[in-house]
């Protein structure tokens, strides 16, 4: 009997961006856990990710930080939640690294959820990102969840065919 | 090389109660993740916890009712982050079950890491709170952290020697 997961998607709170992909699942893993892919691949051009920390362990920091075209600069600082090696990668921007909740402010928080699927020279690739109400959800998708991780997944699947 | 804990605590922010019990660490990793003991010990008296649900893994939930002596009820519902067996249990209510992000409210939220030393019929029992800000960790103090989770401990301790 296969355990079901801890979470619940909820399609009134809940994004999803499902595609299958012509990358390897190996390295969908490596474009997702390693800093020198991300830098390339995570932020929809004519953005750059200009720095990226990873300590890939539950806990670990998730850290990026993003610079657009006219030098506005976004640093994030998010937590891993459960890194289950090419199958699953699990973090928040709720908890700071090293599990300590963030102070409450204006914006929305998610959790986001990246599950990988084997297809062979293929992968299903699953991102889900989890909002607390329908106002971070709709906040989220305002700022174009959809086109912006497709987008980048796009960026991801071109950095990575040239290393397949 | 043992690798260092994702954490850091900062005093500024963090609470700590430290004490040597006479339970082995077996029996105080059962009493904190059986809902039958978490009913005997986890709430001060007189208030009592009479709901308690588990679901022990990351991700997972730890859900308490307290109800005090004029009837008052709380129900917590939180997640448990890290579960290494007999050594350490991690959770925050920062995050719901299923690691979706709360709701910001206004009040503090709190990750706590309870840490088991196993020194043969006795165990270091260190319980630590980390919080977002000074006023997060001074309304916790207010609340009476060190009374309230020392006398639960106490709690704990006369319960599982029974069982000894």
């Amino acid at each position: 009997m296969t355990k079901s997961t801890p979470w619940q998607l909820d399609p009134a709170l809940d994004l999803v961006l499902e595609r299958v992909v012509d990358v390897p699942r190996d390295l969908v893993w490596e474009a997702w856990t390693t800093p020198e892919h991300i830098k390339v691949w995570f932020t929809p051009r004519p953005w750059r990710t200009t720095h990226c920390e990873i300590d890939l362990r539950p806990g670990g920091m998730f850290r990026t930080v993003m610079r657009g075209p006219d030098g506005e600069a976004f640093d994030n600082s998010g937590c891993y939640l459960e890194v289950v090696p090419k199958e699953r990668l699990v973090w928040t921007d709720a908890l700071l690294p090293g599990w300590r909740p963030i102070k409450s402010g204006a914006g929305f928080n998610f959790t986001a959820i990246i599950a990988l699927e084997d297809l062979g020279r293929q992968t299903r690739y699953t991102a889900t990102a989890m909002h607390s109400d329908e106002s971070g959800r709709r906040q989220h998708e305002d700022m174009g969840f959809h086109s912006g991780w497709g987008a980048a997944l796009d960026q991801l699947v071109e950095h990575m065919k040239t290393r397949a």
